[in-house]
């Protein structure tokens, strides 16, 4: 391999140096629970009880905290529909939906390589 | 869409139910730094000192902590070479190159839209 124009436009995966935005999307997605509630809106809009019931093992407190950082980091949009009770919605922004090609390819991983974890 | 044998084979996408494999991989590459090791492991194998060049930020300690951890979980595997001094190099396995896929959507996710986390 040559090293002639070896700092020119060297890709990421080329040099071996990291992007500190891909840095920052992992850390986002693996967030304890937050890539579970982004795989489960996945499959489209949910209000905060069905979150729950989708998700074994959060707790109401860490799912209302990590909605609301989905919120901020704008992957998640909080819809609130009238009437008697008002339904609280969460979906995913155009942003969150994007994430599926990379969820689902781990998943695909996770079904291939991971045993399942301990009980 | 027939609802007919709604119990049958429903995806964890369709159903809304959470698969513990996805869960547990995505806590996997999410730990701090995971992702980022790997990524770089995926341009090809790293001696330690690379690795540490490579990645802004983390130290030696974590960097240590995080390849014992990779190789626990076989992802990834370390390789000593006779010389002297002998090289000691990290590199991924079957499984940890799998995760190419899934790696590299979510690094297209974050040029598209996230913006440089601030310095």
């Amino acid at each position: 391999m040559s090293t002639s124009g070896a700092h020119q436009h060297i890709s990421p995966e080329a040099s071996g140096a990291l992007c500190p935005r891909f840095h920052r999307a992992v850390e986002l997605i693996g967030r304890r629970w937050t890539g579970a509630i982004i795989r489960v809106l996945l499959a489209g809009p949910r209000r905060f009880n069905e979150l729950l019931a989708s998700i074994p093992g959060i707790s109401d407190r860490l799912l209302t905290e990590r909605l609301r950082e989905l919120e901020h980091e704008e992957l998640v949009a909080r819809r609130v529909e009238a009437g008697s009770p008002v339904k609280v919605i969460y979906e995913l922004t155009c942003a969150g939906a994007e994430l599926k090609e990379s969820l689902d390819a781990l998943g695909h991983w996770a079904e291939r390589w991971l045993g399942l974890p301990p009980e």
